[in-house]
C-alpha cells in the first residue's frame, strides 16, 4: 500500500458543539473535507483544480468511528491519508486528533468517484489527468 | 401596509441545539428560509419557480432580536410575512414561536433582490412575473 | 434479525444543498438524526426520554454508501429501522428515498452506546429500562 | 466612540456554499463567531474565559448587510471590532472581506447580554471582572 499525507490544525467552533457539551459527530464529515482541501491545495488537486479538468467527484462512501469526543476550545489536527487506488476513485483515510487530550478522536475513510462534469456519467476509468498526477506524486509506502 | 401571511410548524434537530442546550443563534436563519420555502409552494413563488423565470433572489439584508430561548425538543412555529414593497425587493417580516412555552422566540425580517441569473446583475426595476403575481395575490391590510 | 421500522418525509431546506446543486453527503447524518428521533417519540425512546433515565446514547460508528443524488425540491423519505441487538448498543440501520424521482438515494447505519449521564462512564450490560422496552417492543421479524 | 479591533482570515468550505455557488447567507453567522473568538482568545475574554467567571453572553440582536458574494476557494478576512458600551451588554461590528476580490462581501453587528449561569437571569449591571478588563483594555478612538 502507497500513500500521501497531509495534516492540518482546525479550531473547533461554537456552532459546531451540540447539546452534549462536544462536537456533533456529523461535524467530523467537514473536517474530513477540510483534510481533503488542504490535501488539493498542497498537491494541486483541490475541488477547483478538479473541476477545471472537466469533472466533479461527488463522495460514494463514508464511514466514521467515534473514539474520544472533543470538547468546545479543543485543538484538533485532521491527519489525511490518500491510499494510492487501481480503480477509478479517490479513496482517503482519515485520523481526527484531540491535541488538548492527545488522544485520537475519530477514523473514517470516504470514496469519492469521477463525473463528467457535462454529462454527470461516471468515469470507469482513471481519467488522464488524474493518472498523470498519480505518477508523478511523491507516494509513502506504508 | 399590507401583507401575505404563512405559518409552518418546524421540529428542532438535535445538531441545531448548542453547548448552552439551545437552539445556536444562526440557526434561525434556516427557520425564516423554511417559512420563506414553505410560503413560495403555497403561492408558487418558491425559490424554484422563481429560477424558471431567469432570476435568482440573494438575501441583501437580515435582522433577528431573540427574546427567549428554544430548547431541544420544543416544537416551534414560524410565521412569515411577505410585505408589500414598491421597490424592486422581496421583503419578510418573520416571528419564530415557541409553542412549547408559549413565548415568541425571536423576531426579524430579510430583504432579497432581483438578480437576472445568466448575466448576474441587479433588477432595478420589479420583474413582470413578479408584477402581476403582486397583482393577483391575496393581500391583507394591517 | 428482528427489527422496528419508522418512516418520515422531509423537505430538503436550500442550505442542505452544495455548489453541485445536491444536498451536502455529510446532511445525510442529520436525515438520519431526524428518523432516530421520529422513531423515538412514537416508541417512547427519544433523546430526551432516555436523557430522564440517567444516560446518554453518542454515535461510536457512522457508516453511509451515497447512490443517487438529491435536488433542492425533492421531497424525501427516511426509513429509519432499529435492528435487534444483544449487546449493550444501539443500531439503527437506514434508507433514505427520493420520493421525486423513486430512487434509493443512500443507505447508512450508526451504532451508539450507552454512557452514564453523570460519570460518562460506559454502560457495558444493557441498561434495565431499555432491556424492559425492548421486551414490550413490536419488533418484526425479517 | 472606542473600540478593540481584530482580523482573522478564514477558510470557506465546501459545505458553506449553496446552490448559488456562493457561501450560503446564515453562514456569515459563523463568520462572526469565528471573529468574536479569535477577539476573545487574544484578550483573555473568550467565551470559555467568560463561563469560567459564572456568566454566558447569548446574541440577542444580529444585523447583515450583504454586499458581495464569496465563492468557494476565496480566502476571507473578518475584522471585528468591540465597540466600548456603557450598558451590560457586548456589542461588535463586523466587516468580510473576500481578500481574493478584495471587496467587502458583508458587514454587522451583534449584542450579546450577560446572564448568570447559574440562575440564567439577565444582568443589568456589567459584572465585575468585565468591567476590570474594560478599564485595562487597549482601546481605540476612532
Amino acid at each position: 500500500m502507497r500513500f500521501i499525507e497531509d495534516r492540518i490544525k482546525i479550531n473547533v467552533r461554537f456552532s459546531e458543539v451540540d447539546a452534549m457539551g462536544v462536537v456533533w459527530h456529523g461535524n467530523y464529515l467537514k473536517f474530513f473535507e477540510d483534510g481533503r482541501e488542504s490535501f488539493g491545495k498542497k498537491t494541486g488537486m483541490s475541488y477547483l483544480d478538479i473541476h477545471k479538468k472537466g469533472y466533479v467527484v461527488p463522495i460514494v462512501k463514508s464511514q466514521l468511528q467515534y473514539k474520544t469526543h472533543i470538547s468546545f476550545g479543543d485543538e484538533i489536527e485532521v491527519v489525511s491519508r490518500l491510499i494510492e487506488s487501481k480503480a477509478a476513485k479517490i479513496v482517503f483515510y482519515y485520523e481526527v486528533w484531540n491535541l488538548t487530550t492527545n488522544k485520537m478522536s475519530a477514523e473514517g475513510l470516504t470514496e469519492q468517484v469521477f463525473l463528467n462534469n457535462k454529462t454527470r456519467e461516471l468515469e470507469l476509468y482513471i481519467p488522464g489527468f488524474y493518472k498523470n498526477w498519480m505518477d508523478q506524486a511523491n507516494w509513502i509506502s506504508g
